[in-house]
């Protein structure tokens, strides 16, 4: 359905708040997804026009899950990108003190993300793993055997929760990054302000390989935002790059880097242009911008032609 | 105490398979720690000598924690690697066949990697989660509320259970590779096939950074094995440098490479220089070894002695 | 006239010898010219259909006045290149032998290069300066006042001069490389075996302004086989590049990187592509042969469709 | 002689006209050597302290005979250079007027200099070859068969002539570099405002070796300012660099840097540091003054103890 979008569940999650702030999203009909593989197959099934997925957060890194699932399977495009901050607050059911508190649920990565608040303001607690954060607030909420949920605040009004305590995590500065991810064929045209993932697959795993791939990048005068090497999968020692950087693959100097890294790669996966929303980057320097290269190739036609 | 050392348990791990086969190891007393920063805190305290934890596995890359918990905190040093290949098994308590299964338990990584053969071989079976995939197999094995568990081989016999499957991962390949971390004092010399990692912080996030960061690596003919841009967790979109390269700290090549990085960076994190296990490294080439620094810092003491 | 040709002359000279080897020259009339300048005017005004000028030998190095002459005034361009030892004979009027021999005349740098053998043989000799080793022989045979010329064995014949000796240059591996410049409009098609020649005019003199300019060959493949930075003659200090390379404009990665010069630099002055005579180049490596720019240009295009 | 110092003569020539600025030279004997390798020999065989030789200049470039003289034989160094305006003047006997003048004698180079000059106040006028500026103006006044001499100014009082006019050169910014060269024991310390000049010999002519070259000085933070690929002489093709580059032996980043080279290159040939005089150069960056060089060692050596 073209205006619905599906957003990593269940509702009550960071992915949810994400998705409700996202301009690209207005007006949509959202529905909560089981996983990131889950999401991504309603994409591509046609059952959702679009789907919130977390790809990067400050404390984890990027989401393996997300990269993956995009580079394999029918090709999906990411058109936006948004960051919120992940901001956790302690959930009981009405009535529930601090002092009522023995056990509490909650997934692994929150878990570790409070654990300076608990040791001082719960000490002794025992924690139960949940899948989700939000799994742990509708568990709660539904009668489950323990006495708190750590999680986004959002989800105290879905699961008819209390909010015992804002802001409990170990790190002010803590944020996921997700993206929105649809068929090919509704990116937005360059704004001026974009950046694009890529996953390069090398030809081998030969030394100066990365070094080679970024110069690609800095001879036209692209700066790169993000870059992991990976883990193929296949073999101990075995790596692609996944990155991002600044710019629109309809950009002049994006798309000349990206045929040059197709020239010696043994694949590029284009994963997405798309409007950046974390911070104003640095002007694009007048030798690089796209007036530049049309002058050039203007001049090369005529030097060519010089009969 | 100098002959006992931690591993990320509980008993039945991955981890435990690990350090079981690590020469490091040999003769040591063993003992399971709760998480990786618990593992790193022994150390620290010298509650034990060393502490085998995960860095990197083939689904999910890097292993956050612990590139965390060696940056922060009195200095930690890996003295040694080991992968191995994490395969999967379905283990029971004594008797269960394939057909009485309706609820099971691992952790959400391992869940994640067993998706397809779950499909096939217990399609509809519901999926509890669990801090780690002994502790499911330890609460199997004391009566919890569910029929198998999805862990490592080696816990069949630590918790008297059965193993129905084995190999029930998605991939052949997977594989986790785990670093033995102790206090500063134990490293190893130079072996002529080490690897060094470092954490390092930029000045300013400049354009063109990385490439700086890479030119110091190529001009010594160092070759990275592994490079990931992480998150500073202070500021989105702030970021340092995880980085794996051949070489030891001993080497010539590779200190005027880190003292081209001090000097280029906001800080140098050095966090090993180890014998590795993954591959043979290409030889080092003759104008960078040892003989090719010092004959050169021969040559040019005569010369500025030119009198 | 479209079928006549210059040389720097006068009869005689290494330039003579040269386009007499040319096979671009095969059949032409040839007529001398006074000097540099001369033989380009004479290209430019139409006199003749190109000019075979010196453009570098092994002594001394570029011949100033050839790069300048072809880097100011009305377009012309390099369309072959032919390289011939410098062989020196000492050349008299019939019937003189070593011991008449008490004053020789010759270019000063044909001097330069004859000294050892000079001094063994006509230890004390008087050397008088003339503008060119034939305008030596030519005078000589008109009776100057001196015994014996050094120049070139082909000018014997032209002034009816005997040869004393053969080879007398001091470097058995002295050559000098000629070009054949015409106007634009009758450079051959890229051969496969070609080379360009270019002058870069940097922005401003800033640091690391030549290691721009190699990005741009080396992340295309290409390599340079001469490189000067020149004084611009306006200021102390200023420079430009002149540089040849392999490679014909009409490839796909030379003419990339040209539109990548010309992007960063001030001002690219190209000075044509020809077949080199030299030596055998590397094969062109098939990730920046044309086969690999169109099909990267493909996928690009359809990348870029991607609806 | 501790206290004599050649210059390229004869007297009168532009090189006597450096030497009497250069204060290294002040209160020194001076004598003309008849030429650069002459001027070497003395100083190599101790018959005077110092040689002053031209090293470049903006119409012709290098002057190779210096560059090769400093190459080959007992090492010499460079230990200060000294740059000055080329102006020629026309010199004459006295009395002789314009239009006395129909034969004119100079060196070939000043020739190509001065013809715009000529073409307008002398057309017509018959040029004839000399050795070098001052001989013409020697023979002039000692009767020679021609009117008039192209030369330098100081010329004028040496051999007793009249100058008919001052600045007939066609560029108001040509000049001419030289150098003082002497034995080594007589290089000042670093000034923190120097250049050093290098040649470096490839181990074979391979691809990329020029940008390998320089990237041992960018990542060093050095500027070159002067760069020349010039054929060996041994080989048609094969060429060694002769660079110029901003710094001191004694710089901490100098001499990384040609540690660096020494390890790459088949020879790297010092030819000195000396104060450079042809304009401010940029400060030096901070990762890479002797400060942060020093620093950084004394790091990697507390981390190489880390016991």
């Amino acid at each position: 359905m073209s205006n619905t979008f599906a957003y990593l569940g269940p509702r009550g999650t960071f992915a949810q708040t994400a998705i409700l702030r996202l301009p690209a999203a207005d007006g949509a009909e959202l529905v909560p997804a089981e996983s990131v593989p889950n999401a991504l197959s309603m994409v591509r099934s046609g059952e959702v026009a679009g789907a919130l997925v977390p790809i990067e957060n400050s404390v984890e890194g990027a989401v393996p899950t997300t990269l993956d699932g995009l580079s394999h399977g029918d090709t999906l495009e990411i058109v936006a990108e948004i960051a919120i901050p992940v901001e956790f607050s302690l959930l009981v059911r009405p009535g529930t003190t601090l002092k009522d508190i023995t056990r509490i649920a909650t997934h692994p990565h929150a878990h570790a993300q409070c654990l300076e608040w608990l040791s001082v303001n719960l000490p002794g607690v025992h924690v139960l793993p949940a899948m989700s954060t939000a799994t742990a607030a509708s568990d709660l909420s539904e009668g489950a055997n323990f006495d708190a949920a750590i999680c986004a605040r959002v989800a105290a009004e879905y699961y008819n929760l209390e909010i015992l305590a804002d802001n409990i995590g170990d790190s002010d500065a803590a944020w996921t990054r997700f993206v929105l991810v649809q068929k090919p064929g509704h990116a937005l045209p360059a704004s001026g302000n974009d950046k694009t993932t890529v996953s390069l697959f090398m030809m081998e795993n030969h030394p100066g390989a990365l070094q080679e791939i970024l110069t690609e990048f800095t001879v036209r005068g692209i700066d790169l935002t993000r870059v992991e090497s990976r883990p193929t999968k296949k073999q101990l020692g075995a790596y692609f790059f996944s990155i991002d950087f600044e710019g629109h693959i309809d950009d002049e100097r994006v798309g000349e880097a990206l045929k040059g890294l197709h020239r010696i790669c043994a694949d590029v996966k284009f994963l997405g242009s798309y409007p950046r929303h974390d911070h104003t980057p640095e002007p694009v320097k007048s030798a690089v911008n796209n007036e530049a290269f049309l002058e050039a190739d203007q001049w090369l036609s005529n030097l060519r032609k010089r009969v």
